[in-house]
């Protein structure tokens, strides 16, 4: 099983089952099910290796008698993460980027691994609306992978850095292009050209289906038509150098999610389009799924900061 | 009472006797007790109006009896923000910075307020040390006051967005300058010249004790000497509109910490100074009280990402 064959597993329900089959009472069952599969995948991924064991045991004993229906599904994000943060590291994006935005590429990018940090408040999860963000004209979508943590990380190294993985998701980094301009110039990072929706999901792949992780291939579908493909190859920044570099200093917590940076002709903007209210945005990863979102009507006019008088 | 005469009250126990005189069990009493004053602030914020009635009773009725002397007292951080962003709105901070840098500031600083996001997971308290960040060489401290959120705030307006903020604490915003460079030039917002260390603290005055936010007095000192003092006065930025403006299309949580944005002299990069191990900096805010933190030793060699050749 099992979303190959249009169907998940209530995998709560199927431990609390196996618990009550070797003696528990329901109410016992329940509580311990609820403490290994909480409501939130950050707290499910940092029990470590007993809540993979646990998941295994019980999808493959009582799963079948606890499945349910895709279809019709509510779905979440695929997790919950504390901070959001997103690399950038594909060469042929940054060079399609800075050839359509007609700017040279800093040789800072040659120093560091560059990334930001988004609010974890707007994450989205497949099939939801992406909301438009208020005083944007000019929507995109940016085709990534996830690294999913699942350990917490602090001053690692890139040779260990692998282990510190739980698995890939899928990332779309939905970005208000005609907002960048004024917050790359401050400096301090996007605030509002990002922090209205990340698409997280639909699943988690855990890491040890990945022979490699410069060779997954990936596709961005626009109301159905393919609009760019590639895979995760030529980085710039390994995502074991980036989850390293992240940990210096600060903490990546299990169940963070790092995006991995936006894939050669993973975006509207580097092919010369943009996307409108209610196109559908598909990305598509081999050997995760693929995550579809909606993008909403645009808001009534809001509260907007007045621009300020020059003070020197 | 109580930080002026050098003690502090246990809310958790001064409710839980007055459960007790009431009625309930030891246990219900404690159990309640926790819900109400939990080791999360923000947990205990997001209470609203309730958190702080019960605990102005507790205090009134139980406090002298379970105080303590604040000396020897651990401190942690004031509270524990979901998110740590920053603002930038002290004209003469930014007038000095940009002279300092040698640097024209950028026009888009009056098209929105700028702020950045840090990594709560380097939130430090009063008198914690401040680990001294891989790769830099020179430190510094930015003099700031942290509005603390009372409430969800999500596309809310500045006229109203007083009436969100629960009160006010002290924010140092530690910069490894050296570092900054590279992040400035990548234009993704700061990581690893910010997310080592965020000062809270020691305490957060209820906003009701303020009756304006723009005549606060604060000072900074290294090893007891007087560096920089000012006030709140000549913002870019109100705080009412810094709010309103983290709150469009995103979420600001009870118990989120927005920094100030640097006061003018408040670093010492403005006056041509930096701090190094063993510094104490005291950063000192009317109305809130002294936040005190050192300096710790440089660190060990660490593993850092080796250049890039150039791809374009």
């Amino acid at each position: 099983m099992q979303p190959e064959q249009g169907r998940v597993i209530d995998l709560r329900a199927a431990e609390a089952l196996r618990l009550q089959a070797q003696g528990a009472t329901r109410d016992a069952a329940l509580r311990y099910a609820s403490v290994v599969f909480p409501e939130s995948m950050s707290a499910a991924i940092a029990l470590g290796q007993r809540f993979l064991d646990t998941a295994t045991e019980a999808a493959a004993k009582y799963g079948d008698d606890v499945s349910c229906a895709i279809d019709g599904l509510q779905w979440g994000a695929a997790c919950d993460p504390s901070v959001v943060r997103d690399g950038l590291t594909f060469t042929k994006h940054i060079r399609q980027f800075h050839e359509r935005m007609n700017i040279s590429p800093t040789p800072a990018l040659l120093e560091v691994p560059g990334y930001f940090k988004g609010s974890p408040w707007t994450v989205i999860g497949h099939e939801a609306e992406v909301p438009w963000p208020a005083r944007s004209e000019r929507l995109d979508y940016e085709l990534e992978l996830g690294w999913v943590v699942g350990r917490q990380a602090h001053n690692i190294t890139p040779d260990v850095a692998r282990s510190y993985l739980f698995g890939v998701t899928i990332f779309n980094d939905f970005s208000a292009r005609d907002l960048q301009g004024n917050e790359f110039a401050i400096g301090m990072g996007p605030t509002k050209s990002k922090d209205f929706a990340y698409g997280i999901g639909p699943w988690i792949t855990t890491i040890d289906e990945f022979e490699r992780l410069d060779n997954i291939r990936m596709s961005a579908r626009v109301n159905g038509e393919t609009w760019g493909e590639g895979d995760t190859s030529e980085m710039l920044w390994t995502p074991e150098e980036l989850i390293a570099y992240v940990s210096l200093g600060d903490y990546a917590q299990p169940g963070d999610v790092i995006g991995s940076g936006t894939m050669g002709n993973g975006s509207a903007l580097e092919l010369g389009r943009s996307v409108k209210p209610g196109d559908v945005i598909e990305l598509d990863v081999k050997g995760v799924g693929v995550l579809r979102n909606r993008i909403a009507r645009q808001p009534q006019e809001t509260w907007w900061p007045q621009r300020r008088t020059p003070f020197m």
